[in-house]
C-alpha cells in the first residue's frame, strides 16, 4: 500500500496527544482525579530531572550503564515534558526539550556506531538499534509537541543534522533490524514511521508503511531471533507486514503474551499516531480490527491478578499493570469507549496525558465503568489463524474466574516451551495447576546478568516442566527448536455455547512421531457444585510400546491422599535430561484403579481425582536437583506413570472446592465433590466417561474421538447399554 | 480484694454496649460509613438466620459437628441480635433472644453432661467448659440488650433454670477449669462474672473476681496445659488472678501474641463490663493500666501485614484482623481515644455494634487517625517481670518499619518453642529471616484433625528451626519442657534512646548447662543506608569443647554468594534427632575469613555479611527430610559450623538492601552496600567489631560483655590503639 502524498499542513500536536485532545483537557475546570493524580505525579518525575539539568553524553556503555540508562531517560523525560507542556502552556517544558534536542543534534553527526559492537545490529546512542528506535518512538511524540513552539530554521537544523539521519541510520543501515518481522522491527518502524509524520516526511512514512525496497539478499534472510524477511518471494518487512505477520486473525501474538505486553506498544503508538495524522489509512480496520482484536486477547490471558499466563518464555508477575499495556487499553478505549476498559484502567491506576487517558479518567469519574468479563475463548494461533490455537474455558464471576489455558499453539518461536497440549489451572488469583514459566530473573544482575538461566533450557523449556503427557522421559520434539518451529498442535473441537459445560479439544501427532495424543477438556458448571470441576480426558496411542508419564505442578502442600506411597530413603535424582536432572523423587505409590490427591495452595483447597490402574505408580517429585546456582523454585510435581504399553488413557477431575481464613482459621468445604471417575469405554474412535459426585449428581462424557462434524450421529454398545449421541461430543448430567 | 454489695438498680444494657452508647448512636440523622457498614453486614447475617428459625438442639458433636456448631452459632447469633435491639427498637430481635433463651432453659435442666466425655472438664452444651463459657460470655450480652424488654417472671425463670445453675456447673462443678491462671479459666471467670453483672448477682460476680474459695487438693495443682492454681499456699484464681499471673507488668503473655490474641477477648470484655457497672473497681487501672497496655503489647509485636510474630506455637498469618483483636482496639479505643488506634480500626475494617465502636467510625469520619507507630520496645516477661523479655528494635516509618523481634524470654508454657536468643526480621511486610512457627494447619482436619502435628514437636519447637546458636545439635534444654519451663534467658540491657544506634543484648546460660551464650543486636540507622542495618553479634563460650552452629532461615532464593560450596551428590539426611532429621544436605561450602550471602525473598533483597574463619563451612540445608504426610514447608536455610572448640564467636551484618518490580523489571538497589566486618577484639569481657560498607562508612562498635553498668568506664588496648568507653556499649561511627 502506498499513500497519495498529500502533504497537507496539520497542526501539531498530531500523534497521540492531539491538539484537539488539549482543548478538550484544557476545557473543564476540574481534572478528573485518576488523570490529575496522573499529571501530578508526572510533573514531581519531570521537575526533579529538570532540577538536575540536561546530560547528553556520549554513547559508550550497555545497558544498566550510565550512558545508556541517561539516554533512556532523557527520552522518557522529554515524552512528559511534551505532554506537560501542552497541557499547562509553560515554556520552560518547551524550553527543556529543544535544549536537549539541540545537543543530540550536536552529538549525532560526531557519531559512529556504538563502541560496545555487540549486537546484531548496533546502534548510535545505544548498544543496540531496538533501543535507538525506542528513543525515537518516544522523542517524536517530544518533538510533536513542540513542534510550533520551535521556529522554521530550528526544525530544519533538527531534521537534517538528526532526526532524518537517525531514521535513515536505524533502516537503510540496519536492513536485518529493520526489515523483518519481528518486535524489534516493529520499534524501529513506529520510530521512523512517527518522525516521518511530525516531519510530514513522505518517504520514511512509506518506509515505515512498506518496508525498505532490497532485493533478496540470503544473509539477511533469517537473524538469531528467527524473523524472516521473505516469505517466498514476498518481502516481510514494514508495518503492514508486522500487523499481517506477527499477529493470528485473534489478535493472538505467537510468543505469547508476556512478549506480546512489551510488543503492543510500538503497535498502538504508531497506529494511533497514523488514525490521527493519516485517518484515511483506516488503519484500526486493518484485517478486521486487528489491533483492537489484539488489545483483548493481551487482556484474555490474564489471571485475577491481571498477571499473564506464563506460558513459553515469561516471567511471572508481569501483568497488565505494565505501562505498555496501560498505553494499548488507553489508546483502544479512545477507540471503542468499552466501560469494560474502565475497570482495567482502574486497575492500572494511571493514564497517558493525552485525550484517551483524559477520557478514561473522566469515564471512572462518571462510574460509567463495567466489570471486565474475561470470556472462554479460542485464541487462532498462526498469521492465518492455522496453526493451532490457545483455549481458554472459563467459569465464574468477573474478577474470580476459574480459568483453564490449554496450549495447542504452534512452537512460539525462540521463546516457545516443550508442550503441546499442555495446561494451568487458576482460581481466581491462585495457581492451581502452574505453567513454570521462565527460569529468568529479568534484569537482575546477580543471576546471570538477568539473562535467561541455563535452566531455563535444561529446566522450563522441557515437557515434564508443563502438565502434558511426557513420552519415555523425552521432552516433546526431542527439546529440538529445529524440529518443533513449524509444527503445531490441531484443534479439534472448542465449544462454550452451553455454559454448563464448555468443551474444547485438541490432538498432536507431530509431538512424538508414531504417538498421537489427544485431550480434551470440559469445564462443568452446575448449581450444585461449589465450583466448576474440570474433567480432564487424554489419550495417546501408538503402534509401538512407550511409558507414558503425565504431572501436574501442584507447587506446594500436600493435603492429603489415597495413594499408599512410602518415602524415599535419601534423595536421589530421577534422571539425565530433558528435565528429569532437575527432579528429587521424594515418595512413590502404587496406585489401582482410582486415587485422589489434595492440596492447599495459597490457602485454596484443590483435589484431583483420577483414573488408575494397577501397576500404575504416582511419583512424588521435588524440583532442585542439579542446580548449582539455586536457580530453581523448589516446587513440588506429581507424575501418574503408566507401565510400558502402546496406549494410555488418563482421565482426571479437578476441582477448586475451598478456601482457608488463616485470620478466622475456618476451612470453608475443605473436603472436594468427587466420588469416582469410571471409563465406561474408549478405544481410538470412542471414549466414554463418567464421573460421580457425592452430593451434586453425576455426568456421562461421551467423545467422538475422529470425526468432528456436527451432523454425524455415533452409536457406541456398552454391554446391554447404547450410547448414542451426535456431533463429537455429549456431556450428559445423568443423575 | 471483694467489692460491697451495693446491689443498686443499673439501668440495661450496662454491659459492653451502654444505655447511653445506645443514645448516642441513636443521636446521629447518619451513622458514621463504618459504623453502617458493620451494621448492615450484621443485619444480613443475623436476617438469614432469623429466616432459617430457632433450633436449640440436644448436644451431641464435638468440634465440627452438627450441635456444636449450631450452639456456637445461636450464641453468635443471639449477641448480634441483642445490639440489633437497642439500635433499631425492631422487637424482632428481642423476641427471637427470648425465644431462644427459652428453648435453653427448658433443655438446660435436662442435660446431663455432654455425651462426649473428651475433655479434662466435659460440658454441657458443648464437649468442653470452654465452649460453655464463650456461650456464657456472648449469651450474657444478649440477655443484658433484652433485659428491660422481659418481665421480671421471665428474666427469673432464666436466671433460676438456665443462668445460675449453669454458671455454677463451670464453676463450683468444674474447679479445674474455673480456677487456675488460663486462658480457659479466663473465658470461665468472664462468662460467670458477666451473667453475675447482668442478673445483679452478687455472688457470682465475687466468685469470677476472687475465683472459688477451694481448699488445697493435689489433683488440681497442674492440669494438663500447665496451668497452675496455687503460687505457693497462695491460690491463683479468679480475674484479679488472671491479671496478676497471665500477663508480665508490660502486658505481655507468656505464650506469645499468638494465644494472646485469643485470649484478649474474655479480658476487655468484662473488664469493660466491669468498668461500666461497677465503675469503682477501677479495672483499667488495675496494675498500672495493665490492659491497655497489654492492647498495644499485642498490637506491637505485629509485622507490616498486622500479622503476629510467629514466636512459640502459632499460625503464620493470624494477624489484628482477627474478631478478639477488633474486640480489644474498639474498646481500648473508647477508654483512650487514642488517635493510632483508628489507624489500626480502618485495616480492621469493622466495628462493634457499640459506643466504642460508633466513636471509632466517628473518628475515622472525621479524619482523626494518625499513622500507627510501632516503637522499639522490651516487653518484660513473666508476672513480675523478671523472666526474660522480648526485645523488638525497629527503624523506618510507621507500616513500613523493619523490625528485629528478639527472643529472650521465658519458656512461654507448653506452647514454647526451645530457641532462646533468636530473632526473627522483617522489612515492612516481608520476612527477611523467619521463625517457622507451628506446624499445624488450625481446624484443617485432613491435616491431624487439625490438631498439632507431629513435626511440630520433632522439627517446629527444635532450635533449629529458629536463627539462634545450636550445640552439638542438641536443641536449648536438651528439647524438654520440664527442664526449659523454669528457665529465661537473661536481659543484659537495651537502649534505643539513640536512633542512630538501637541496642539489645541477652544472655543465656541455661539453654547448655556450661555454656554461656550472649547475643547483641545493634539497628544501625543513617542517611547513607538505604535501609537501617542490623549488626549481630553472638558469642558462646565453654570450659569445653563444643561443636557451635548458627543457622539463618532465609525460606528462599539464594542470589548469590562469595562461598566456594558444591552440590551434595543426591540428598542425605543431616541428622537423627533434634529437627535435623527433617533436612537435606543440598551444598556446603568451606568458609575464610569473611562471607556473604544474598537472598531474594518476596521481591525484596537481602545480604549477610558475616565474620568467619578458616576451617568453618556454610550447610546449604532445606527442609523435608522424613516428613511422610508432607507437612512441612520446603524452606531453604543456610548454617555456619564452627569447628570443635571451647568459644565461638559469630558476628553477622543482615541488610535489606533493594526491592524488585516484576511490572517494571527494574531492581533497585540489588546489591548490598557492605564491605567487611573485623573482629578488632574479643574475649570474655570485651568484644570490639568493626564494620564498613562501600559507600556509607564505617563503624565501631565496643560492648563490655561483664557489666551492663552505665557509669563504669572501659579499656582496651589493641595494638598501639586504646578504645574506651562508658557503659556497657558504644557505636561509633569512625569514618
Amino acid at each position: 500500500m502506498f499513500l497519495s502524498g498529500n502533504t497537507f499542513t496539520q497542526s501539531h500536536p498530531n500523534l497521540i496527544l492531539t491538539a484537539e485532545g488539549v482543548a478538550q483537557i484544557k476545557s473543564v475546570t476540574k481534572l478528573p482525579e485518576l488523570f490529575s493524580n496522573s499529571l501530578h505525579a508526572i510533573k514531581e518525575e519531570v521537575a526533579i530531572e529538570m532540577e538536575k539539568g540536561i546530560d547528553v553524553p556520549i554513547p559508550k556503555d550497555m545497558g544498566g550503564g550510565y550512558t545508556h540508562e541517561r539516554h533512556k531517560l532523557n527520552y522518557r523525560i522529554m515524552h512528559k515534558a511534551g505532554a506537560l507542556f501542552q497541557i499547562t502552556d509553560e515554556v520552560k517544558y518547551a524550553n527543556y526539550i529543544k535544549d536537549m534536542l539541540m545537543k543530540y543534534a550536536d552529538l549525532f553527526p560526531t557519531l559512529g556506531i556504538h563502541p560496545t559492537k555487540r549486537s546484531y545490529a548496533t546502534g548510535k546512542i545505544f548498544w543496540q538499534c531496538l533501543n535507538d528506535a525506542n528513543w525515537m518512538v518516544y522523542t517524536a511524540q517530544a518533538y510533536d509537541c513542540i513542534y510550533d513552539f520551535l521556529s522554521e530554521k530550528e526544525r530544519t537544523h533538527l531534521n537534517t543534522k538528526l532526526f532524518r539521519p537517525y531514521a535513515d541510520f536505524i533502516s537503510i543501515e540496519n536492513p536485518k533490524f529493520f526489515n523483518r518481522v519481528h518486535n524489534h522491527s516493529t520499534w524501529g518502524i513506529a520510530g521512523v514511521g512517527l518522525l516521518g509524520l511530525v516531519m510530514g516526511d513522505e518517504v520514511l512514512i512509506d518506509r515505515a508503511l512498506n518496508g525498505l525496497k532490497i532485493t533478496k539478499d540470503a544473509k539477511l534472510e533469517k537473524d538469531n531471533d528467527g524473523g524472516f524477511i521473505y516469505d517466498g518471494d514476498k518481502p516481510k518487512a514494514g508495518f503492514f507486514a508486522q500487523l499481517d505477520y506477527a499477529f493470528s486473525p485473534d489478535g493472538y501474538y505467537t510468543e505469547g503474551p508476556y512478549y506480546q505486553r512489551y510488543a503492543m506498544t510500538p503497535f498502538m503508538i504508531f497506529a494511533e499516531a497514523l488514525e490521527n495524522a493519516r485517518p484515511e489509512v483506516k488503519i484500526y480496520e486493518y484485517r478486521q480490527n486487528l489491533l483492537l482484536k489484539a488489545v483483548y486477547a493481551l487482556l484474555y490471558q490474564t489471571d485475577g491478578n491481571g498477571a499473564f499466563f506464563p506460558i513459553n518464555d515469561a516471567q511471572k508477575g508481569m501483568s497488565y499493570l505494565s505501562p505498555s499495556v496501560i498505553s494499548a487499553v488507553n489508546i483502544a478505549y479512545g477507540r471503542n469507549q468499552d466501560p469494560q476498559l474502565l475497570t482495567v484502567a482502574r486497575d492500572q491506576g494511571e493514564v497517558l496525558l493525552d485525550q484517551n487517558g483524559f477520557a478514561i479518567a473522566k469515564g471512572l469519574e462518571e462510574n460509567k465503568q463495567a466489570p471486565f468479563f474475561k470470556k472462554s475463548i479460542e485464541l487462532r494461533d498462526g498469521p492465518d489463524g492455522n496453526e493451532g490455537a490457545l483455549g481458554i474455558l472459563r467459569a465464574g464471576d468477573a474478577g474470580d474466574e476459574l480459568s483453564v489455558v490449554f496450549k495447542y499453539t504452534a512452537q512460539g518461536l525462540g521463546h516457545g516451551h516443550y508442550d503441546k497440549l499442555s495446561y494451568s489451572y487458576y482460581d481466581g488469583k491462585i495457581e492451581g495447576l502452574q505453567d513454570y514459566g521462565a527460569a529468568r530473573w529479568v534484569n537482575i544482575d546477580q543471576k546471570a546478568g538477568g539473562r535467561y538461566l541455563k535452566e531455563n533450557t535444561s529446566w522450563a523449556k522441557q515437557t515434564i516442566a508443563h502438565n502434558t503427557i511426557v513420552v519415555d522421559r523425552i521432552s516433546h520434539f526431542n527439546g529440538e527448536y529445529d524440529i518443533a518451529v513449524d509444527k503445531h498442535a490441531d484443534p479439534y473441537f472448542f465449544d462454550v455455547t452451553d455454559k454448563s459445560s464448555q468443551v474444547v479439544s485438541a490432538k498432536s501427532s507431530s509431538a512424538y512421531p508414531g504417538v498421537e495424543l489427544q485431550r480434551t477438556l470440559i469445564l462443568i458448571e452446575d448449581e450444585l457444585l461449589v465450583r466448576p470441576m474440570l474433567v480432564d480426558i487424554f489419550s495417546a496411542s501408538s503402534d509401538s510400546t512407550h511409558e507414558y508419564e503425565l504431572p501436574f505442578q501442584y507447587q506446594e502442600n500436600l493435603l492429603q491422599t489415597d495413594v499408599d506411597y512410602h518415602l524415599e530413603d535419601g534423595l536421589k535424582v530421577m534422571g539425565e535430561n530433558h528435565g528429569y536432572q532437575h527432579l528429587w523423587l521424594e515418595a512413590k505409590g502404587s496406585l489401582k484403579e482410582q486415587y485422589n490427591f489434595s492440596w492447599i495452595k495459597d490457602d485454596h483447597f484443590f483435589t484431583l481425582t483420577a483414573l488408575a490402574a494397577e501397576n500404575d505408580d504416582l511419583l512424588f517429585a521435588r524440583l532442585g536437583a542439579n542446580d548449582p546456582d539455586f536457580n530453581l523454585r523448589r516446587d513440588a510435581l506429581i507424575i501418574h506413570k503408566k507401565p510400558a504399553a502402546k496406549n494410555a488413557l488418563f482421565v482426571n477431575v479437578i476441582e477448586s472446592h475451598g478456601v482457608y481464613s488463616r485470620v478466622s482459621e475456618v476451612p470453608l468445604n475443605p473436603y472436594a465433590q468427587m466420588e469416582s471417575v469410571d471409563k465406561i469405554y474408549h478405544d481410538d474412535e470412542y471414549s466414554i466417561i463418567q464421573i460421580k459426585t457425592k452430593n451434586a449428581g453425576a455426568w456421562s462424557v461421551m467423545i467422538a474421538n475422529k470425526s468432528a462434524a456436527k451432523d454425524v450421529n455415533h452409536k457406541v454398545l456398552v454391554g446391554d447399554t447404547a450410547y448414542t449421541w451426535q456431533g463429537p461430543f455429549l456431556i450428559q448430567k445423568i443423575e
